[in-house]
C-alpha cells in the first residue's frame, strides 16, 4: 500500500507555550501534514496562528473536533487530555499526549524514540510523552544499559521555570527587574501556582518542583523515578531524584551519578559510547571547558552530555551531566519524534 | 592565670568581600579584641574601615605587620597566605587561615567547630578554614556520623557567585541587567577569572567551579572531597562531588545523597537528630511548603536542613537539602567561630 502524502493532524493546546513549539517544530520538520487543525481551551479560541506561512485560526476543542483526525498532540493539561483523548481515540485518531494524565497507565506506552520505539506497536491509541525531566535522562542512560548494564541512578536537577509554563517565565523576568530595581514583586506563580505558598526564583533555588507526596518526594521527583522504570523496562532500576528549579528560562541540567553492571568500564568508552548515541551530543573537553550548559541548548532537539568521570571510590559507579531544551525534546520535539516514528513504522497509514 | 581582657586581632584581606564579613563579624560577636590591626594588599592600603564606631585605615601587609599580634585572619588569596602567614607565625601569632593553602597540609588542623574543634590542640602556629561548599556539608553530616555511622556521599551543589568574589557578583547582576535590557555583555570573570573562557552566569547554569584537574574532576570538587574526609578523620569515607555555579548571589546549596552503616535508620530519625544538632537549623515541613532556599540563608550564620527523606531502593541511604550563607559558616564565620575556640580552649592566651 502506498504511503499517504499527508496526514491530518490536531494540536490540543496550540497556544500554549509547548503548543507554540510543536507547531513550530512540525514546520521545521517539514511534517506530511495534509490538514493542520489547531484547538485550544474556549477561552483562547479565535486566537490566529501561522504555520508554513498560512494563516490558521485557534478553534475551541470539543469532543467532535477530532473527525478524520490521524494524529492528536495533546498539550493542555491533564484535565483535556482526561477528558478528550477517549474521544479522538473514538474517531480513530493516535493521540500523542504530552500531559502525565497516562502516563502510567499500564495501556498506554509511555515512549522516547530513541529508547523504546517499538513499544509503539502495542498502543491502544494513545500515547504517552514523558516528563521532560525523564526524558534528557534516559535518552543519555540508554546506550550505557544496552552496553554495559544499568543498576541504579540518583539524579539531581537544576530545571528551568518554562516547565512550569508562559506565566512562570513571565514572573522570572518580571521579578529579576524589580529585584535589580529595588522593586517590590510578589510572587504568584512558582514554584507550584496551585500550591499554598509562592517564593522568589530570582537569584535563588528552589527544592520544590510540583506538589509534596506523602513519602517527602514531590510529584515531579516520583515520575523521573517511575517514569524511567518504565521507559527502560527495568521495573528494578534503582533510581532517586531530587527536583530542584531555577533561574534558568529555558534549558533543564542533570547531575547524574549512575553505576553500571560491568567492571572495569573507564569514562573514555563511555564518552565514546555517548558519542556515537542517537540524539546524543558529546560536550565534554574540560582541557578546553567545553561542558554543556543550558544557555547553549535552547533551540536544540539534542541533548547533551558531558563532564563524563568515573567515581573515585565505586568501579562502576560513573557521574555525567546533561543538559536539554525542555520545550523540545523535553516536549515538542519528543512528541513530534513519536509522530514521526508512528509513520515510519506503519502504525499511522 | 587570669584569661585576658582582649586580643591583638589582625585581619589580611580586609577590603575584600570575605574580610568584610570577618569584620562584621567580629563585631557582632562582640569578640574581644583589645587591638585591630586592618591590612591589605598596597592597591587597597588606604582604605577607611569603620569598627564599632571607629574609624580604621588599611595598612599595607608585610612581613612586620605581624608583631604583637595573637590571632591573624587571613583571607587574601593563597599566595599572600603562602608568604605572609609564616612571618605571623614567627611572630607568635595564630593564624586561621581562609585560603587553600595550608588545608591539606598534614601539619595544619582544619577545622570546622561542630565537627572537629578538638583539632585546634594539634596546631603548628596554622589553622585552615575549610572550603565554603565542604563546611556546611560537614557541619550537617557530623552528627549522622556520630549516630548511625557514614559509608558514603554523592553531592551536587547549586553554588553562588559570591564564592568567587566581590567581581563576580558585579558580574551577575550587570549581566542580568543588560540581557534584561537586550545588551550585550562580555563574560570576563566566572567560571574561572584565570582560566581562558568566560560564559554567561545571569539565567544559566555553569558546571565548573574552579579549574579541572586531570581526572575530569574541578579542584572545588577535589576540595569538597579530600577536605571531607580530613575534617571527618575519615580517609576511608567515600565521597564524590560535582559543583555548579548558579545565579545567586549569595547562598549555596547542596543536594546530599548519603549512607549511613545502620540498618533500618528512618527519615524521622535523621530530622530529630539534626534537629539538635549544633549550628544546624532543620526547616523541614514538605506539608507548608518548607524547605531551607538560599534567598532565605543570607546574613545568617547557621547550616540550614530539608527535604530529608529515606531513599526509596537503599535501607541506608538517604536524601537532603543543605543551605547556607558562603560568606559567613562558609568562610568568615567559621573562621571567627574558630578563633572563639581558640580561646574558649585556653589556646590563645
Amino acid at each position: 500500500m502506498e504511503q499517504k502524502k499527508g496526514f491530518h493532524v490536531a494540536v490540543v493546546g496550540a497556544t500554549g507555550a509547548v503548543g507554540q513549539q510543536i507547531i513550530q517544530t512540525l514546520e521545521n520538520r517539514d511534517f506530511p501534514i495534509s490538514e493542520l487543525t489547531l484547538l485550544s481551551s474556549a477561552r483562547s479560541a479565535g486566537s490566529k496562528v501561522t504555520f508554513n506561512g498560512q494563516e490558521y485560526t485557534v478553534q475551541e476543542a470539543n469532543p467532535e473536533s477530532f473527525k478524520d483526525v490521524d494524529i492528536a498532540l495533546f498539550s493542555a493539561g491533564g484535565s483535556v487530555s482526561q477528558e478528550l483523548a477517549p474521544h479522538a481515540v473514538e474517531h480513530g485518531a493516535i493521540v500523542v499526549d504530552n500531559t502525565s494524565a497516562f502516563r502510567m497507565d499500564p495501556n498506554v506506552p509511555l515512549v522516547v524514540p530513541e529508547v523504546n520505539e517499538d513499544d509503539l506497536h502495542s498502543h491502544n491509541g494513545i500515547i504517552a510523552n514523558p516528563n521532560c525531566s525523564t526524558i534528557q535522562m534516559v535518552v543519555a542512560l540508554k546506550p550505557v544499559k544496552e552496553k554495559y548494564g544499568l543498576k541504579k541512578v540518583i539524579v539531581s536537577t537544576y530545571q528551568a521555570v518554562s516547565g512550569s509554563g508562559a506565566a512562570a517565565v513571565q514572573e522570572l523576568n518580571e521579578q529579576t527587574k524589580a529585584i535589580i530595581n529595588n522593586e517590590e514583586y510578589e510572587p504568584a506563580i512558582l514554584p507550584v501556582k496551585s500550591d499554598k505558598k509562592h517564593y522568589q526564583i530570582a537569584f535563588n533555588a528552589i527544592p520544590q518542583i510540583d506538589k509534596f507526596q506523602d513519602n517527602g518526594y514531590t510529584f515531579e521527583e516520583m515520575k523521573m523515578i517511575n517514569e524511567t522504570k518504565k521507559i527502560m523496562h527495568m521495573p528494578e532500576l534503582q533510581v532517586a531524584a531530587t527536583c530542584v528549579r531555577l533561574p534558568v528560562a529555558t534549558g533543564h541540567s542533570e547531575s547524574l551519578y549512575f553505576e553500571v553492571e560491568t567492571d572495569s568500564v573507564n569514562a573514555n568508552e563511555i564518552k565514546s559510547l555517548l558519542e556515537n548515541a542517537p540524539g546524543v551530543v558529546l560536550q565534554d573537553d574540560p582541557d578546553n571547558q567545553i561542558y554543556p550548559m543550558p544557555a547553549d541548548c535552547v533551540g536544540k532537539n539534542d541533548v547533551f552530555v558531558g563532564r563524563i568521570r568515573k567515581d573515585l571510590d565505586e568501579d562502576k559507579g560513573f557521574h555525567m551531566w546533561v543538559v536539554s531544551d525542555n520545550l523540545l525534546k523535553g516536549a515538542a520535539w519528543n512528541s513530534v519524534q513519536i509522530a514521526e516514528s508512528l509513520i515510519k513504522l506503519g502504525i499511522v497509514k
